[in-house]
């Protein structure tokens, strides 16, 4: 086999790393790359590596490590929808996307505004760390409340409100030098399938996606978007067989010919269930590159894939010409790119540039604008809820040891012990709190005394059981703590569904608020509205502490002490 | 006021920070200093920090930082006593120090060789993370195992062996070039009050102290040690006003001129209530230096430490002579330190030297000889428990927002999950799992079917509620699922004291194990004897994947793929 073929073909993989630097941190070890398995393949040329995990300071060392580890400049990209503190904390971590669907009906001037800092906020903090591939913006229309995945990550539950703001952001990412990725090609949005367990169906036809799922990736294109995703869907009506990321009608001739799109494409991560699982890892990244994408995400086996697309390149399967046509995309993207950012003579110690003490005003202004202006308030809270009262915090979320938005000194846990609420979390992983009564299902002799402050954390839809919980009864929750007259307060962070649903039964009076962020800024915000401690507060306030998002204070751990 | 007098005095703090690096990761921003006020402590010449919170990364990160911000060599310190991984993950994380005192009745010098290795593995990390002050050995003699405070910590039950154990700890870790620090002084293991909150009250005679508390602390005196620290502690027999940390008769009579040390006195944190509550920031502070004290930590309020001891020098109450005396112990222990670490030119990218890619192989080996030769076993399991069999994990723990030894990845969660058992968290944060039935207080109906998996996290006394959790009545709990024949396996983390009194309820032939380290590695040895996965194995076996400590594989949660 010839070796400069094979580091060709390498470079079109996009590999999985964890942001920790130890392979003992890694969170994921069954996909998480090895340091040794990592710095062999980036030494045999594979081109890219997607990152997840650890700090923003751990992140910064990871990068310089992997550029470190290859013999040329690597395609170095993450998740970070929400901000590079969605998953490297330390930088800004923005409440999720749809969060600007509403003030986009009220307001498009500000919400565009707002969409292009949250992308210029985003491509800055990601390029500071050395990330140059920011795997956003999604370009699917939720026009499907039910939809597992997509929900509050998308910009709009209309084309129309999806494809500007969308394109406002990544006007604002790519103008700090990265390149943006629009996803789920062709469109995700309407499914109530998770392509991370099978191979959803979309039924639509080519009409169809013209109006609904198609405008915003046009859009995203005309706004010069340096990369598309594919999505694991299967389209019947453009494709009987293959789903959209292993399919030439969909990549090449809908994507490439009637799109007009020649760009990277990328393809959803390979290892997923509905490829991996159907295709094997060798012959799921040819199909791919048959079908017309550049590069490959997270092949279920990197070596098998590199071998597999060498052995279709010798066997005429895939023709020279497909390869070095994705290699030359590649290289036009990485070109395209300002050089890396350089050391910060000012920073000296820390190679973390502006983000040395976490996110620059600018960017918190933005963290706390975000916050503010997609807060919804149901009967704000007229006075304080006094300490001393006694009472339950009842909080709602997936999985307790997996929650970087709820540590135990959170707000969503201190300020409601400041005011004297016992906190009790409800959670697939822990004692039911329910019994066996339709209209009054809580258990609440079991859960205590007093007020009750409900805090449910929530993005899925969890009466239809896709966040782990199975059925959940809030409505006749909410019901029997109001007949009973213990409701003090209800706060949902994440789904704007449930709000929905949810703020209805509330009767005027009780304090009531909704943020699509579930992070400690987003908790502050809704706090404050149900009388429980200060709103954020911008930089620069004196009481500026709260917008770092640091949550407040004592937590009563003994760790907290030195011993 | 003299500019110089106050540099001199503020060497002799030594204040608190977080190991993350900006404002807004802090956990407990109440005690740690924004960076802001760091750095102007520092410019002032504070004298020394000690951290808390952060990877080793991060950490690295920040002694770099720190010490940028200082014109002259600070201090650096943290509370590693269990391995520097017990705070900065990445690097190791070793058993309790009392997990060899077992070992030490047994096979005296297999104990000592291995706590020198633990002092030299301690020493080692934290010299390359830039830290040079190990606040340890803690040299307290645990012979109440009631103590909510030392327990574990502690390195034996009785005299002789803590402080032989404590002292081959020291002679490892110094020898690697790091200050050690025997506590807490005169000795805190007969108490059954936690000084975080209360000032607990030790009535024994002197001679009583002569023949129980003091040898640890002669012996390590004669090892060497560089500093020791006071207790907070009313001992009325020898001081029958002040606690130790303030008493002349304790500091300067009894550990001076009868123990004969000349080395670094520190104070335990004067922001702990015992002593922040009944004294002053200020009035702390000159108490301490004057009863003969050298160094202060983490005075309630830095500025009013250094006022105060500028204005007690001043007045003639504290003399210049006595000032003086401090700060050349200061000059003479820093002078003692072979040159800080200097950056690895083959880790070039990464300022983490040694522990580029977490703990050396040797280290890894310390690790699971520790677990090993500490692990407590009866009835190990006779076959693997089959997965499909359904059944619970119970898991009992603290706080489950603030258990960093269980993540969502740890193997007390993924290896019974692998066998079919559902968790269930048992925690004073979520419903109760009781019911008022003393001879079966475990609501079974309410938390599932099939085979139990109890596995405790348990480091104080959950029997008294010193955990947090109140009484839990987990004989009872042991004899329900046994009379049901539901109890498949019991796993104790922690507390050999919880292990003694319920192993004997344990029915032959029902697997039951106790680590007194309650961190991956530790789980995974634990349940290993229970039935469940491997055993960690040492760093070469070809499965040395466990020996990390990374926790095993796929735990369902969606942030594990990409989006």
């Amino acid at each position: 086999m010839s070796p400069e073929l094979r580091r060709r073909v390498a470079q079109l993989l996009v590999v999985r790393a964890s942001g920790h630097l130890s392979d003992g941190q890694r969170r994921y070890p069954r996909w998480e790359l090895r340091n040794a398995e990592l710095q062999q393949l980036l030494a045999q040329g594979v081109g890219g590596v997607i990152l997840l995990g650890g700090s923003a300071a751990e992140l910064r060392l990871r990068t310089l490590q992997l550029q470190a580890w290859s013999p040329a400049p690597l395609l170095l990209c993450a998740d970070v929808e929400e901000g590079v503190g969605q998953r490297f904390e330390g930088a800004s971590w923005l409440v999720p996307p749809l969060a600007l669907a509403g003030l986009h009906h009220r307001d498009p001037a500000a919400a565009l505004e707002l969409a292009e800092r949250y992308g210029r906020c985003t491509g800055r903090e990601a390029r500071a760390l050395g990330l140059n591939w920011v795997l956003g913006p999604v370009c699917d229309v939720n026009n499907n409340p039910a939809n597992p995945v997509i929900n509050v990550r998308a910009w709009g539950e209309d084309p129309a409100t999806a494809g500007s703001l969308a394109c406002a952001f990544l006007r604002g990412a790519q103008a700090e030098g990265v390149l943006c990725c629009a996803k789920h090609f062709p469109g995700h949005g309407d499914t109530a399938t998770d392509s991370h367990l099978d191979l959803p169906l979309l039924e639509h036809s080519r009409e169809r996606l013209e109006a609904i799922e198609l405008p915003p990736f046009r859009e995203a294109i005309a706004s010069g978007v340096a990369s598309v995703m594919t999505a694991h869907l299967l389209l019947p009506s453009l494709d009987a067989e293959r789903p959209a990321t292993l399919s030439k009608a969909v990549l090449t001739d809908l994507l490439r010919r009637d799109l007009g799109f020649d760009g990277l494409v990328v393809t959803d991560a390979l290892v997923m269930e509905a490829i991996a699982g159907r295709y094997g890892a060798g012959e799921a990244a040819v199909l791919a590159l048959e079908a017309g994408a550049d590069l490959v995400l997270m092949p279920a086996d990197a070596e098998a894939a590199i071998e597999a697309i060498v052995a279709a390149v010798q066997s005429g399967r895939l023709s020279e010409e497909r390869l070095q046509e994705s290699l030359e995309r590649r290289s036009r993207a990485l070109n395209a790119l300002p050089p890396p950012a350089e050391a910060d003579p000012d920073a000296g110690f820390t190679p973390l540039g502006p983000l040395r003490n976490g996110p620059l005003p600018e960017d918190r202004q933005l963290a706390v604008e975000l916050v503010r202006r997609s807060l919804e308030v149901q009967s704000p809270a007229s006075m304080p809820l006094a300490p001393g009262d006694g009472g339950l915090n009842l909080i709602r979320l997936d999985h307790p040891l997996a929650s970087p938005f709820l540590m135990a000194s959170a707000p969503a846990l201190s300020r409601p012990s400041a005011a004297g609420l016992k906190p009790c979390l409800i959670t697939p992983q822990a004692p039911s709190p329910w019994r066996n009564d339709a209209e009054a299902p809580l258990d609440l002799a079991r859960l205590g005394e007093g007020p009750v402050v409900l805090q449910l954390f929530v993005r899925g839809n969890p009466f239809r059981g896709s966040a782990g919980g199975g059925e959940e009864p809030w409505e006749a929750a909410i019901r029997q703590l109001q007949n009973l007259g213990r409701l003090a307060g209800l706060a949902i962070y994440g789904s704007p569904y449930l709000w929905r649903r949810l703020r209805t039964l509330v009767a005027p009076g009780i304090p009531a608020a909704c943020s699509p962020g579930q992070m400690p800024l987003a908790q502050e915000a809704v706090l404050a509205a149900l009388g429980l401690g200060p709103a954020p507060s911008l930089p620069g306030d004196p009481s500026g502490e709260a917008a770092c998002g640091s949550g407040a204070g004592r937590d009563g751990q003994r760790t907290g002490f030195t011993d």
